[in-house]
């Protein structure tokens, strides 16, 4: 799927991404570069990254032409891939990233909306007052957008759904039969930078938010786009108030999730997964199908399936419970 | 008191609210049905249902003519009241409320809405920009409302009472002197559903919102209405900022809950009560007067008049701080 | 730095100030006090508190004419000092300070708004739909407001400044390249007040909220202005979404706090240190520089330099994970 989004700003010369980083690797070959993709996704004229031995089966089967790696890390990548060698991977990778998606980094508001009334929408939606909506915007039949929302451009929102009031969607797409209540802003850059003295170093966000069929959101919810890959919401999963769910997490489906629960970057959270109130869960997690997890734990360890864990750090419910007596 | 939120679109046969639901029992007469009320309110003309043996008293003294429950629970009944057997007796009540009251399901937004200044209040009250307001709207003598602040059809506001700005208020009734302050969002539905595979099923919300004399309400809460009674703030109580309240909590008077506090689905809030920063309070307990509750602090469980706790669970607080000392 | 937010009402005749309190102090000399300052920056003409021999040492050195303290603190008075005694100081403090700042105690709405087409910024700034500006604003270069947001009178905002949509700024000075994301409430008033039954006395807030250079301030927040001092966020430091600042903390330099962390009042935290999310710090409270605190801790001491700590109550990192293995 081409990213509708972020518009890529390449084909880019290797040798001119090559002056944008801080390395020795010499490259002598005029070569365009038409993306910067993860492992998996690269092909034959992407540049692609690899940070860490976690990812050493991935990048045997890369298919990319070169790789942002270490000096220690460049023996794994397959012959056909070559290594540019740097000190810091992700922070060479957000620079050449940066490149090809200016407009990735920062979430300037998006200054092509009209009000609604000046669109086409203006026979088709249901909608309130001072509703505004950005260019090249998709909205199915038989859907109410609240007073004062905002719907940036791009956003694509399916059929049968509801928007609340003073809601913003950005870099989204909604599917069908979604309801999002008021005050809620999806699809913001995540909360992922690297940290500098003075001024810290703000990576691109490429990834969108995607809310599959039937789910609900909360008042006041955050649901930060991803970085690298998607953050995403499955069918019929309902979110109460207050709720925050971090870059790049994916969410099963007909997963509960109730009041001021925090699900840092990262995790994943599987299938019929209970969650309860202020509970938070850490990043890079996996959190199995049929999960319960109670109010106010603090999860910081991946959860097996058909588990029920309580307190923090979260451990088995009936445990906790009999410690705490 | 007639509820001023949500149309009553009955009566309705009694013999037409059968075919609504799953159940063999047969009816034969003629009946007409005012309302769905619970056991206590329930009058002649009301179906009512009872789905514990906790309510094995209250059903003795039901005056309904019809109950929904079960085939085990139908002998609770007094012989007046005739039993409508069904599964799930609450996916039944849902289904039958939702036929008395199909706009207490979904939150759609107030299309009734003006712009303040085309309304009476333009004298009246105290507005700032693009203020909206909805048919039926009561408002007292020497109110403020900030700017963008959307109050929707028939909420009631009593006299000398501040609304700050970005603000939400639907379903509710606010009495005098009471201060809220901006991106509150008061009224809406609570995040009650009967989860289903695929498609969870919502059901109504009926109660509303009341806020006594002398409270303030801090920035970003969420107050949910509850769904068969009311949610209600006693008079002086200070909310901090980003709290929710969930659907059907009552909390007395004078009490003071800082920031960050959630209080489930429910549960009942003595006056004169302390609550600390991001405290949370599960679904259906009893908080007594004059408790104190820690900031932090997760209770799980109901809590005397007079105690101070902390602590996740949270238990005595002076056996909590010696215990982790 | 005179206080560009809140008008000084004064001078006021010692006279009439005492007839505000519940004092047995006999004054006769007519004297103009122009303002209600604390003990270190009180000069003659000023009248300041005294509630806790905690400040005994700074007592010694004030420079004001007159007191407001204890029958039993009043010794520790310089001789030039007058001491006006009362039962209750800063009950006492906040009637005067009310006195002299009768805007600071509300949080009303701007009525002195326009819509930023309707001001010189038309030309100046890249702005949205909606937004509102103040009297008396400064907004430097090469800024962007977003849709729907209101920026209230006296607000100082830098350059290069990035503010988004639905944000709420008060009573706040913001410096160059400061981001602020959509639906912040910067500024307001703090939950700081006197409970008293049947109707708590609010007392007056005239610090205001000082945000330095390349902040960031997540979606959501709300920093709470000052009592008696500022609220200040150091030099990049960025907050992540729906986070809690309380009146008068101090926030250091490159600090790194993640979502829906509270803060409560007067703590101050030091430079470079690092806050997981949902992370809460009591009141009164220092956080050394250097310091990490773990996602989902309570913090209820203060904590030295270069610390690790995690748990509820916060604790030695390592001592916390060993224990609850």
């Amino acid at each position: 799927m081409s990213n509708p989004f972020f518009n890529n700003q390449g084909p880019f010369n290797i040798l001119d991404l090559l002056k944008l980083l801080k390395t020795e690797t010499k490259i002598t070959e005029n070569f365009q570069i038409n993306d910067i993709k993860d492992l998996v996704s690269a092909d034959i004229s992407s540049v692609t990254f690899f940070h860490s031995k976690k990812y050493q089966d991935l990048v045997k089967k890369t298919r990319a032409s070169y790789c942002i790696t270490t000096n220690i890390l460049k023996n794994y990548l397959p012959t056909k891939c070559k290594p540019i060698i740097v000190d810091n991977v992700l922070i060479a990778t957000s620079l050449i990233s940066a490149k090809f998606y200016p407009n990735s980094i920062e979430d300037e508001f998006d200054n092509s909306v009209n009000n609604i009334e000046k669109t086409d929408f203006k026979t088709t939606v249901n909608f309130g007052k001072n509703v505004l909506i950005g260019n090249n915007v998709k909205i199915g039949s038989n859907c109410l957008i609240g007073h004062n929302t905002i719907i940036e451009k791009n956003v694509q929102i399916g059929n049968n759904c509801k928007i609340g009031s003073n809601a913003i969607i950005r870099n989204s797409i909604i599917r069908d039969k979604v309801t999002i209540l008021d005050n809620c802003v999806i699809g913001k850059k995540g909360f992922g930078f690297f940290p500098k003295l003075n001024e810290n170093l703000r990576y691109p966000h490429i990834g969108i938010v995607i809310i599959n069929e039937n789910c609900e959101i909360g008042c006041g919810a955050t649901i930060d786009r991803g970085s690298m890959s998607n953050t995403e919401i499955g069918k019929n999963t309902f979110l109460d108030n207050q709720i925050h769910i971090a870059h790049n997490v994916k969410i099963g489906e007909n997963t509960i999730i109730a009041g001021q629960v925090g699900i840092a970057g990262s995790s994943i959270i599987g299938n019929n997964v209970k969650i309860g109130g202020q509970a938070g869960i850490s990043g890079h997690l996996r959190i199995g199908d049929n999960v319960d997890i109670a109010g106010g734990s603090g999860v910081i360890k991946s959860i097996p399936n058909n588990s029920k864990v309580m307190g923090y750090p979260a451990k088995n419910i009936r445990e906790f419970l009999k410690e705490t007596r």
